[in-house]
């Protein structure tokens, strides 16, 4: 024991990363309890609750340095996207979060004041979503904070929207508008910078309000799920937009077997993000495409739905869905078909 | 923003504690959703689920350097402990665990074969105790790893056994054996440090099998829940021994208001504890007070139960409840009465 216990042929996770490691790690993986419905695989785990319900589990981990940043995240702010960046998962399934557990381990070095205003923003979010937070567990680290939270929501049987159900010739739709979460990361890490260089030089977010307030202060698209169910509207397959219009319609792709055709002038991006992707040269639709962090909705709905879907400025419908075969790509607006790749992001990188 | 962004007046946590930060982080919290029962304060988290069943959910973070040392703890076993001190919480509620999510942020230095390992526990223990993995999480961290696990379990709402039910003249049983897996722990402190500073010493592990398979790979107490569901003894309050002894009836004695009085000669302790704890210059009876991590059932029932009860060799009865205000007692073998102290493990201190 002790210098050999742990010692084992080691494969670098980065080989492998995110996603890729959770489906190995996963795969072959059986439910035995007869109301597992479904488990790994989707925006939540899905369980028989009985009466013609189904519950949804999500979980997710955010690490200091890895996933938040505290020298410009307000602790605040961090409360408040951890709780949103789970309820969106839920709606994803066009679901309802009901319960909410959080698990936080911070060093000695926090204050007690700075955990309150953490679950000051944590409330914020449940009492703006009408969420309970149930329980957690609160534990020190050696370094850094850590959170972790699980949301449990619920949805009718046939309301359930999964990612594998888009059909060829469905609309693909997205909410609100995409690329401002990552250009306000961007504006953070640059005067991060300066300000690491040049203590004495006061950061200059004028101007930034819009993406810097998508990044910081993210919000879940509970309206359009409510919108959608008002108007008799079943998504075919849905997501939340976490790491990237081009990762989630890969992953919408993949587990439908669809393929998919979007075109560049359709795709939502706030005059706001043009003008921040262009202080930094960067082209927006990059930013929309491989950004994250927009939590907006991507789903999939039959063309039969297309007079009502058009109705809602909130909605986009940027495309469709294709045979298998053809793939995944972008008509870019000079003509080009720009494939599609899934790298989405990889925190192992 | 940036450098005061978040300065706060500094208290330190140590100053609460575990319980008293908990306590304090979520005191006030009222739910909203119609389905919530009970919120933070008991081993799990208790909604309704219709159809007279009930859901409960539980949740723990592990972190390394904190709760756990990959020096002497193979990931194999780390995954199986990991899972089965959830499914404890879930029986201390007098349910059944169904499915299981996973969270675990590791360092870029982790094989991808030591989390196969990990995981191997995992599903061992789900398979072991029936319940389905069914999502999770896999991020990268910066330093050691972090585990988050969250159970879903279920019981029928007139099963249901809380913390605070305990009343006057009740039984107080536990199950099994207490103090060993402190014993483990200190085993392998002892033998890391030998190891440490002379590694070709090969560590002295013979004799102490029990203890250490008490602290590496513990059980969740099942059949103790199948046994009382199967004779009819629906317990007026439980709780599972993580924090020792002392610490769960001041927990159960606080949320009943009530009162105690155990008898050191009634608290099982097995010949392998007694041993080791000689070793260690160690009184049996501290380890099983204020050891922790035994995962034993701790009880109350009414006395119309006691004829049932002394018939399982695995249950001891060890004392019972008295009114709230003689206070939390052990009667020692030599006549005194010692006052228990709710001091329980703290991680930061």
């Amino acid at each position: 024991m002790f210098e050999d216990i742990n010692k084992t042929p080691a494969t670098e996770i980065s080989k492998l990363g995110e996603f890729g490691l959770i489906e190995h790690l996963t795969s072959g993986i059986l439910p035995t309890q007869p109301s597992t419905i479904k488990g790994v695989g989707d925006d939540a785990a899905v369980a028989e609750k009985g009466n013609g319900m189904l519950s949804l589990y999500t979980t997710d981990m955010l690490v200091e340095g890895i996933h938040f940043d505290l020298m410009y995240t307000p602790y605040r702010h961090l409360g408040y996207k951890a709780a949103v960046v789970n309820f969106s998962d839920i709606y994803a399934m066009n679901g309802i979060p009901l319960q909410m557990l959080v698990s936080v381990a911070v060093s000695s070095k926090i204050s007690v004041e700075a955990l309150e205003e953490f679950y000051e923003g944590l409330l914020h979010a449940c009492k703006t979503y009408h969420v309970d937070l149930v329980g957690g567990d609160t534990s020190s680290s050696l370094s850094g904070m850590i959170i972790s939270i699980t949301l449990i929501g619920e949805v009718k049987k046939e309301k359930i929207v999964y990612r594998n159900g888009a059909k060829e010739t469905d609309l693909i739709c997205v909410s609100g508008d995409l690329g401002a979460a990552y250009l306000g990361l961007q504006v953070l890490e640059r005067e991060k910078k300066i300000f690491k260089e040049t203590p004495s030089v006061q950061p200059d977010l004028s101007g930034f309000d819009y993406v810097l307030e998508r990044q910081l202060k993210p919000e879940a698209r509970k309206e359009i799920i409510n919108w959608l169910n008002e108007n008799n509207i079943q998504p075919t397959s849905m997501i939340d937009i976490s790491d990237g219009l081009s990762s989630e319609l890969n992953h919408i792709c993949k587990q439908s077997e669809k393929g998919c055709q979007i075109y560049e002038e359709k795709i939502p991006i706030d005059i706001a993000t043009e003008t921040a992707a262009s202080d930094f040269n960067l082209h927006p639709i990059t930013c929309a495409l491989n950004g994250g962090e927009d939590y907006e909705l991507l789903f999939t709905a039959s063309i039969n739905d297309f007079e009502k879907l058009k109705q809602n400025p909130q909605i986009s419908i940027i495309g469709h869905i294709t045979e298998k075969n053809s793939g995944c790509h972008m008509l870019s607006k000079s003509g080009e078909y720009i494939p599609l790749t899934a790298q989405g992001w990889n925190s192992f990188k």
